[in-house]
């Protein structure tokens, strides 16, 4: 086992030297908090995982959540997350005041849950969606609803899940067919099956709330006729007391990774007694939703970045203790009368640890700017601010989503790589990561969906005017780059990528204006591959530009070999990952429509 | 479960129509074999490994094997495949009549393995093992030697293994410390450790005989002082019984993947009476050993294009029969009045399915390349023609034990995403091909030791002289398709990336003359993703040949559209995966040495 998962200093730096948190702090919404008082927060939630969930890692995976006789069966610590979670505030504390939270940034709820996630992805899901839950019913349910549901909630007594996806419909939400129809004492009966639900069921809260999905009889076809209720697996009685709503556990799905988070699939209504009570109006459900995608989106993006990191804190620490080969000579042999290496000195093992790295620190930014756009969002005060973050947000969040997912499994094999035979075995940790990671491109929208919506919605959102911004934003930290002797080659390469973004742009979108749709979106994930790297370039660059110009100025908070690190690995990044959009952008320039069905159909 | 692991025509077409098996059977050594009947050896393989093997493919998974109180438990299958196996011909069809062998091409041995491998990756390692330990002391032990051990062990009543690893030295082979000492009775008493013994041990068996490598006191220290030994469980006694020779299995590992082979830690000489058997001369062990190695690299290179080809044809499946979403109509949009699409229409989900396609087929292509590489050097009639089809072998050996591994989990990662959510689940076997072949790129020396291989050793190989002979065959290959009209783009594209090797080597090669080689092999793993591609580049340029030429000549076993899919899939490849060579060209040029150990270290 790893001694080290996640790196508070490096945590620390992006939440308040790169995206300075402080100066969020001056808003309204913000205004009770301090560096001290948010450390605090911060600090508690580590020494948190540190006890209650790191130590678990392993155990979580061997000893995974089962189903039995409609009871689903979680490890001992699920509790230990729910409740001792919820006492230190980790469910509640970005709500209002009002609502009963703490109204704590949402970067500062993005770097705790980061450290929660790299202590053990398995148990943050069961406190992060009963918040989600929560956050639905507060946003969008009565007063009344409110009052019964979330308090519990908040506190970890009662969990939460989202209930979509159907057996048959995948993510074609579209397809959803769950039954809710109304009733004349104001509720509705819900009937139907849902599949995939993350802890959608455990044997220690006395409740599960479940935030579904449904079709009010008559609703419209697809996407307009979907409705959001709450159905509890238990409702409260007129006496304070629960019973039973007709919510049965099926089944639930054993897994490659994620073993300790339980994925049930959950039958509505068997006994014709299931009540669901609507949420806001009718057939918006897949509206208010969606409001709360860029935050879910964002949780997986982290989530995949926090598992990265520790992995990579572990293959360092074995590169660090290996001792194997020896270093080449001058005439490119080995002297047997030397000593052996530690494998962290060949450079084969430096690349993967830098890579590693790279994609670590670089998501665990990338996810910290886009918190930041979500708080400027939630807090602006005026409506072109509102949009202007909210433009950013949308540009991104198909890349928060994507990158750490992707890149981070990618990292975590190189990981693995660095043990040799024993990252193939059980009793080291790597080979864990890598199956946990796996998830991380499925969930919240595959990578293939996430790319469709960051080729043909995101570039083209009002007419270019979401690229644009971004683009800005982008040539804002080249700007400031090209004044720093160190940095300035890096700012021209990231410039002459964006270039090549919009050469690409011109090749593909006369596809869509055509109406060509297919032709248009057939590479949106080649699309995605490059546009991450580049996007990533400037989440570095940026990252060099605060690391170099502390360095001049003399004033940061850690040694200078801390942010000579972070130049090194800009270093890499540039040198290693952003070069293969050469080989993206020749396939994105392509002429071969080989992936697109024919008349004739050839894979045999 | 899938209905198909492999696809018989493609393989077949593969070994009789591109690389021509036909004429290898007027070599001398093959001269009784014909087609009719090595199809009949290769179909009842088929027909054997469709009941016995692919059924159980979940179960060896769930069942793994285990230790325990000094024995190793395995599935019962593993005394089908050992038994049966034994008995048609699997483990002993390559070797001479003479040593009870059938004298079959290499190749078909290629052919015969891929297909059992593709059934069930966990079970031909036992016969695979056993033959390459045979192999050994057929080779180089005496005849005493062999008539003690060898017929057993090809009929499969007893199993074989290699044992290298040492828990001190991993890949570093000059460091192992297990000691044999002479005694007066002509054998050596042998004592130490062995670590991922692969087959170690299991309880079917009535004995098992490893192939060790082990000092001899006072021999030179590193790779000069190693002498390989027999070193069976039980020792055969005068009376025709057998006797404990004090092996021990002191341990296994429980794995990520392949959890029905055993992998097992063995202690030789626990209590001073082990017995060990040198082969041949004392200290020429790692050269015996290494006169097996271009064969098992083979193996380990179709045993993951065999797997992912399982996976292949499972995700294929899926994608037929799975619908879900809507294709989009000329505005962008979908109608949910349409009925819903099967993913297979999708471009994104084709484009992953053609990649898997691309290179499972090129993989299976590339094996067959070495394999008849490998009958051309063994049956060669001149020191020139053996010296040549040597080189040839030697230079592409580092890839076709690389490509397919890596490149294969590739394939099998995009094949679990066509699953979605599914393809993490349990009960679907896609997260199984994923686990299992991530041990390829780690065994019979890791991507990082192939790659040293390839750039320090094979590129250099005779000043240069390999690497010209391989570019030669290439532009056979380049001149043939410029003849035709479907393929001179591609013969050019291909021309121009030989080139670009060309300077990429230029590039490199200087650090080696100035004796700086960390700085020439700091990227080796890199030039081997570069290679590798442009090598398949080649292979598939090589099939789109044979398939155009028989198109025009309407002379083809199979139908038009078998033609018309391999060069589909060339299509693919050189669209799709071999641009990536542009990004991989630019990092290789990249003057950056932030891999390399500096005095200062920043990795933190």
């Amino acid at each position: 086992m790893a001694d080290k998962y996640v790196d508070m200093d490096t945590l620390k730096y992006m939440l308040y030297d790169v995206h300075n948190l402080e100066d969020m702090l001056g808003r309204e919404r913000f205004q009770d908090h301090d560096k001290e008082s948010l450390d605090l927060f911060i600090d508690s939630t580590k020494t948190f995982a540190d006890k209650e969930l790191f130590p678990y890692m392993q155990e979580v995976d061997e000893k995974p959540a089962y189903h039995k006789d409609g009871t689903v069966y979680v490890h001992e610590q699920v509790k230990t997350m729910m409740h001792k979670g919820g006492e230190l505030g980790l469910i509640s504390a970005p709500f209002d005041y009002d609502d009963g939270g703490m109204q704590i940034p949402f970067m500062v709820q993005t770097a705790t849950n980061y450290i929660l996630n790299a202590a053990n992805n398995h148990l943050p899901g069961y406190t992060g969606l009963t918040q989600g839950a929560a956050e639905l019913i507060i946003h969008f349910a009565s007063q009344e609803l409110k009052d019964t549901f979330v308090p519990n909630m908040l506190e970890g007594k009662w969990g939460g899940t989202m209930c979509l996806t159907e057996p048959q419909a995948g993510s074609s939400l579209s397809d959803i067919v769950t039954k809710a129809t109304p009733t004349d004492e104001g509720h509705y009966k819900i009937s139907g099956q849902k599949i995939f639900i993350s802890g959608g069921d455990n044997h220690f809260t006395e409740n599960v709330v479940h935030l579904l999905l449904a079709r009010i009889e008559g609703a419209p076809k697809g996407t307009k006729g979907i409705s959001l209720f709450v159905v509890p697996k238990n409702r409260p009685t007129p006496d304070g007391g629960l019973e039973s709503n007709d919510v049965t556990t099926v089944a639930d799905f054993q897994k490659l990774g994620q073993r300790g988070y339980a994925t049930t699939h959950l039958g509505f209504g068997d006994a014709d007694d299931c009540q669901g009570y609507l949420v806001g109006e009718p057939n918006k459900g897949l509206h208010y939703m969606f409001m709360m995608m860029n935050g879910a989106r964002i949780a997986v993006g982290l989530g995949s970045s926090a598992i990265a990191s520790a992995a990579y804190y572990a293959s360092l620490q074995y590169a660090n203790e290996r001792p194997q080969g020896r270093k080449l000579t001058s005439d490119g042999t080995k002297d047997i009368n030397d000593k052996q290496a530690l494998i962290v000195e060949h450079p084969d093992v430096r690349r993967m640890l830098l890579l590693q790295k790279a994609v670590v620190e670089g998501s665990m930014s990338l996810v910290m700017l886009a918190s930041k756009y979500y708080d400027l969002e939630n807090t602006a005060t005026s409506p072109e601010e509102k949009k202007k973050y909210n433009t950013l947000l949308e540009m991104i969040i198909p890349v928060v989503k994507t990158y750490p997912s992707e890149a981070g499994a990618y990292s975590i094999n190189n990981g693995l790589q660095i043990l040799g035979g024993y990252g193939f075995c059980s009793d080291f940790i790597l080979q864990l990561y890598y199956r946990d990671i796996r998830i991380s491109s499925i969930y919240e929208g595959t990578t293939g969906i996430q790319s469709q919506d960051l080729l043909g919605r995101k570039m083209t959102m009002g007419h270019g005017e979401g690229a644009k911004l971004l683009m800005a934003e982008m040539m804002e930290t080249i700007q400031a780059a090209s004044q720093l002797d160190s940095l300035k080659g890096y700012a021209k390469i990231l410039g002459d990528k964006l270039q090549l973004t919009q050469q690409i742009l011109g090749h593909l979108m006369p596809f869509a204006m055509k109406g060509d749709y297919e032709r248009f979106l057939a590479d949106a994930t080649i699309f995605m591959e490059f546009f991450s790297l580049v996007i990533m370039g400037w989440t570095w660059l940026d990252i060099g530009v605060n690391a170099q110009q502390t360095l001049i100025n003399g004033n940061g908070n850690y040694s200078d070999d801390f942010y000579e690190s972070k130049l090194e690995t800009l270093e890499y990044f540039f040198a290693y990952e952003l070069p293969k959009t050469a080989g993206h952008a020749e396939i994105l320039m392509h002429p071969t429509t080989v992936t697109i069905k024919k008349e004739k159909e050839y894979i045999l």
